[in-house]
């Protein structure tokens, strides 16, 4: 049982895992509008009142990331395996894993929230934040670029957790002007459309349009 | 073989795990006010140009939390069993390092910045920016302190890699006055003095001051 919002970034990524590993699931909305998730009871499922949270079974989680880790490693025979079982390959993708969390996703949560989120409440975005983050992206999409020129995934030639995190904010921007800087190199543009093309993503996507 | 600096928080994260799985290693420094780090041959290694990276035969890794959990999972038979085998209680102690690299992490690093550093650079600290990190530090402590009322450590009642990922910002911050916002919280404080007076832990910090 997933509890989320259909717009967060963080459900999506766990929603975009399970359809991967083909796991049914049942989706509880939390209406964050009415700030649903720094309440009781979503705030005993995490403390921090963030949304996801995930319950299977007796067992409660929070943070997307681990959320994803623990349905891959739990459920490893089902669907698409997500990381591979040899140590050192397993280690390159938590490599990456590290990689996306700690250098795209900063300057693409911010961007997602200025050209992506804000228009959507009748905001302004800011001019000088979006710039310095599209120059921050940037420098991270060119060490993307030479990556994929040798290999079609991140993490070599098959699709992992570490691609997979980068969905929610990538499907939020192919919608707004920072195409451009994942456009103008050449392999991280085909990179892009690949992985957005996937069944599984693309269940997400739908998920949210039918709403 | 780790190439890092001893000044480096995210390279005295690596070095704790190294001790703590009790394996033998050797230690390369990278000169970082020469800029060794943001050159090659450190940059072939990293090219995100940050210490540390660990070289394992014919392994190369960076960043600091895919070295660990490499270690930890790689090595589980040696020293500390630092990630539990069982996949629950295993996502249970995932959940507790994302909450360190999400939660803890970016208000605990500005800090260190700030009264750790740039004191020694002899450079000021921002007032503004220390209170502002100082109260964000202090939420993340309080559902710390809820959690450590119940359990010895952050995901249970043995050490973990969860709790390890702190000791180096931890070490930091216990010099500063930012040690009061640990110390008015006294199950986080004596969590504190625990993890920082295990051996693993003190070797390193005997390592760079015989430096």
């Amino acid at each position: 049982m997933v509890h989320g919002g259909l717009y967060s970034t963080a459900t999506a990524r766990v929603l975009a895992c399970l359809n991967e590993k083909e796991l049914d699931h049942e989706f509880v909305p939390i209406d964050m509008r009415a700030g649903e998730h720094k309440k009781e009871p979503f705030i005993s499922l995490n403390p921090f009142g963030q949304v996801p949270a995930l319950e299977d079974g007796d067992l409660k989680l929070f943070e997307s990331r681990a959320i994803t880790r623990y349905i891959t490693h739990n459920y490893a025979d089902n669907g698409v395996q997500l990381i591979p079982h040899d140590p050192k390959k397993m280690a390159i993708v938590g490599v990456g894993m590290e990689v996306e969390a700690h250098h795209y996703d900063p300057p693409a949560s911010k961007l997602t929230w200025e050209l992506g989120v804000k228009p959507l409440m009748g905001m302004v975005a800011d001019e000088s934040i979006v710039k310095e983050q599209e120059a921050q992206l940037g420098k991270v999409l060119d060490v993307y670029e030479s990556g994929l020129a040798h290999s079609k995934y991140l993490c070599g030639d098959t699709f992992t957790l570490a691609d997979l995190h980068h969905l929610p904010t990538l499907d939020y921007l192919m919608n707004t002007r920072a195409k451009a800087v994942f456009d103008t190199r050449p392999h991280v543009s085909a990179w892009v459309a690949d992985i957005m093309a996937r069944p599984a993503w693309q269940k997400v996507v739908a998920m949210r349009n039918n709403h």
